[in-house]
């Protein structure tokens, strides 16, 4: 069994999350750097909205009576909406005042002292879903058999990217505001999001790297406490071992996150 | 807190472990894989040897007194032996019987249920070190100010990996000899080494893919039941989830490691 020897960072949302471990995805970006100090625990779950996503919110984070031995969670990242903002009739459509609830509610959870999830020392960053690029969107579906109708609109999703900026603002949690970040990096113009993503809807590599930058820019910013050149390693520096007492030199040293 | 919900692969070593979490590295390979099936957790800790192992060793992996609420490890890589293999006076080197007995104190500690640490379900890879490039790793030792004496040897280093072959027969453990698949790749020539090492010692991307596919291969043979395409996704995939009844839809669905 794996004892709880390092915290974590949670990464909390869709595809997009679960696409992260891709060679230069934004989970391998954040293992890389933190290795040593914290374990990466991806939780992207491919298709899912924020509605289907509360019981595995229950199942994710330990309750009051399960936090022994189990590892606390520096950082959690929210990544929904891109899923949620589908247009009807997909079964993965999500109202936008339901969505807005769903995102506040995983905030309350972790951060209301009365819930059974309360996570203390636990820092929540939002991240916005990504500007659709109908162009390519369109253009995958329709190369389907039997071709399939688009599913996602441009201006549908930036209502949704604005709720999670409206739910952050609301409850004092920093927003990675990736739609507008990309969206402004293209100059505005819908058709150069290709730079970002693939398929209109998942991010490249260069996706990855701007939106992982975006978000090492929020933890210095907001989080300065957890940056990765601010923590220690849990274990020493080889250099660092006193041969003469190898067993106290290589206790494992914890921060309090 | 971050529940005990998904079971873990943990690799155990040193900085060509930790290294793992490079793009395209074994790490990122193995998250990328079993994303949503094992949680990978890098154990990997530069410059040690097997002796300074040990006391992380005892850190992380949980006691009997400690197994509530943590996760079960699948499997757990043990790759050791390019430190121990220094040559002396250098403070890394530990003498080979002594190595040997180091990778057979895992093994024990792991598979004998008298031991505080037995984990029964738990399947065990020993990878050999890699073979050292010499002319590589003597330049990149020259070339530093000051210019620092060749630390490791060819024929030493083989010797370490004949170790951990020996031991995984001894006590019926499978062995990934990557010194080998890596040294007959190149045709036995050791300057052509630099195919899978920038630095005559860690692994660049290339030699990360071969020692990835090596690894799987031997999952493949000896552990079929862990292979990554044998494993249920922990979460139901969302076109499976039923709208009329969500949360038992997305109920954890852990398999028996």
């Amino acid at each position: 069994m794996s004892a709880n020897v390092q915290d974590t960072i949670v990464l909390f949302g869709d595809s997009i999350t679960q696409g992260g471990w891709q060679p230069n995805g934004f989970a391998q970006r954040l293992a890389y750097v933190y290795a040593r100090k914290l374990d990466v625990i991806n939780r992207g779950l491919s298709g899912y909205n924020s509605e289907w996503a509360i019981p595995v919110f229950k199942q994710i984070i330990a309750k009051k009576s399960e936090q022994a031995n189990v590892p606390g969670i520096a950082l959690f990242t929210i990544w929904f909406g891109a899923n949620d903002a589908c247009i009807l009739p997909s079964r993965q459509h999500v109202p936008l005042p339901r969505f807005s609830a769903n995102i506040a509610y995983f905030i309350t959870a972790l951060k209301d002292p009365e819930s059974e999830y309360y996570s203390e020392n636990t820092h929540i960053i939002l991240i916005t879903p990504p500007p659709i690029n109908t162009y390519q969107r369109g253009a995958d579906l329709q190369s389907r058999n039997p071709p399939v109708a688009l599913d996602r609109e441009f201006e549908v999703t930036k209502q949704y990217a604005e709720a999670v900026k409206e739910v952050g603002k609301r409850h004092g949690v920093p927003v990675v505001d990736i739609w507008t970040v990309f969206y402004d990096a293209v100059g505005r113009d819908e058709k150069k999001l290709a730079k970002f993503m693939d398929d209109g809807l998942h991010l490249n590599a260069e996706g990855y790297e701007v939106m992982y930058d975006s978000l090492i820019q929020t933890i210095t910013k907001e989080f300065p406490e957890i940056h990765y050149e601010k923590l220690p390693s849990v274990f020493a520096p080889w250099a660092e071992i006193d041969l003469k007492d190898i067993e106290n030199s290589v206790q494992a040293n914890r921060f309090k996150i």
